[in-house]
């Protein structure tokens, strides 16, 4: 296989978490996804559980601006904030896991994190948003907030928290190997298209 | 076929124009790329072929600007810039074939012009610098300007383009169903992830 780590990057409700879980188990290996890299940093370093949970893919950055915090040269920070210390605890278990097995990762700015790894398949899942927001009820159910706030905050989120550490616009083609609208091409499609490139 | 038109965006030297042709010929239907849609136009219109040619995806806005052509609307403006009724006959020619023939058309905004259609396919064909400045070398041979200054010329060339009759960034996978990183992923592999789409 010429690529034995995938990356998922996904909007929500565009079904990546599903997909990406689906591509693990066709090409055997495994599949990290929020809660097992949560659990690798909760088991590895002192943060609690609770507080991985709460802060996972926020970006605490009231400009919005980027700061090189110089972690692909494996230097440590211990005078930085919780948060950014959070973001590099994920990063390195992201590194961590790359290295030790073939492995599909969502979230978690993983494609940047590994962008230097020639044995990595970067991939982005969106779709339409009427798509997204029936999914999104089938799988999670009505709350008080209405779909169209859920889908924008969760969204603005996920973009802030990118462009935060990486200094990148999320959603920028260039920045992935592949791009799918799974609503369009269809959940299972995606799967196949994924598998059959990381086999070749 | 679900998808009887696939309009083909591309970076210079990503292979989209032959991924293009190779689909329309898997696939059995028509292909317009930037020579048969010029010389449609100049048929059809009073527009010279030399003119046609000479101001191909070329944008005329100093400040970069948007301004709302209302041609999906279909009103005629004969008090517009050559520059933007050349824009408006490739519009009229892109959705006339649309509705003509199953068919690939590569470039001209349109993936912008038929948005509308649910029977068109929309893609996106990139790669990397190494990659695309090897293909480019290849195919047009060398010239005086540096590759590297080629490549950020035609690349902003078409961005300007775009931004300035779509109001849209170029690149955003969001706009597209489907984006592929041909040197990554390979010609013919592009080819047929997007017939196989196609077809479904």
């Amino acid at each position: 296989m010429s690529k034995r780590i995938i990356t998922i990057s996904r909007q929500f409700g565009s079904g990546g978490h599903s997909i990406g879980e689906k591509v693990a188990e066709k090409l055997g290996i495994a599949f990290y996804d929020s809660e097992k890299l949560t659990q690798k940093i909760a088991d590895e370093t002192d943060f609690d559980i609770s507080f991985i949970r709460e802060n996972d893919e926020k970006a605490y950055s009231g400009m919005g601006m980027f700061f090189d915090l110089g972690i692909h040269g494996g230097t440590s920070f211990t005078s930085l904030s919780l948060y950014d210390q959070l973001y590099i605890a994920q990063h390195n278990a992201i590194r961590e896991v790359a290295e030790k097995e073939p492995c599909v990762i969502v979230g978690r700015c993983a494609d940047y994190v590994l962008e230097d790894r020639d044995d990595a398949l970067h991939v982005l899942i969106y779709a339409d948003n009427d798509y997204r927001a029936s999914r999104i009820l089938g799988e999670y159910g009505k709350r008080d907030l209405k779909i169209e706030k859920r889908m924008k905050d969760k969204d603005n989120k996920r973009m802030n928290y990118y462009k935060h550490y990486t200094n990148r616009e999320w959603g920028d083609a260039l920045n992935y190997h592949l791009c799918l609208n799974s609503g369009v091409i269809g959940i299972d499609e995606c799967v196949d298209i994924i598998v059959d490139i990381a086999k070749k």
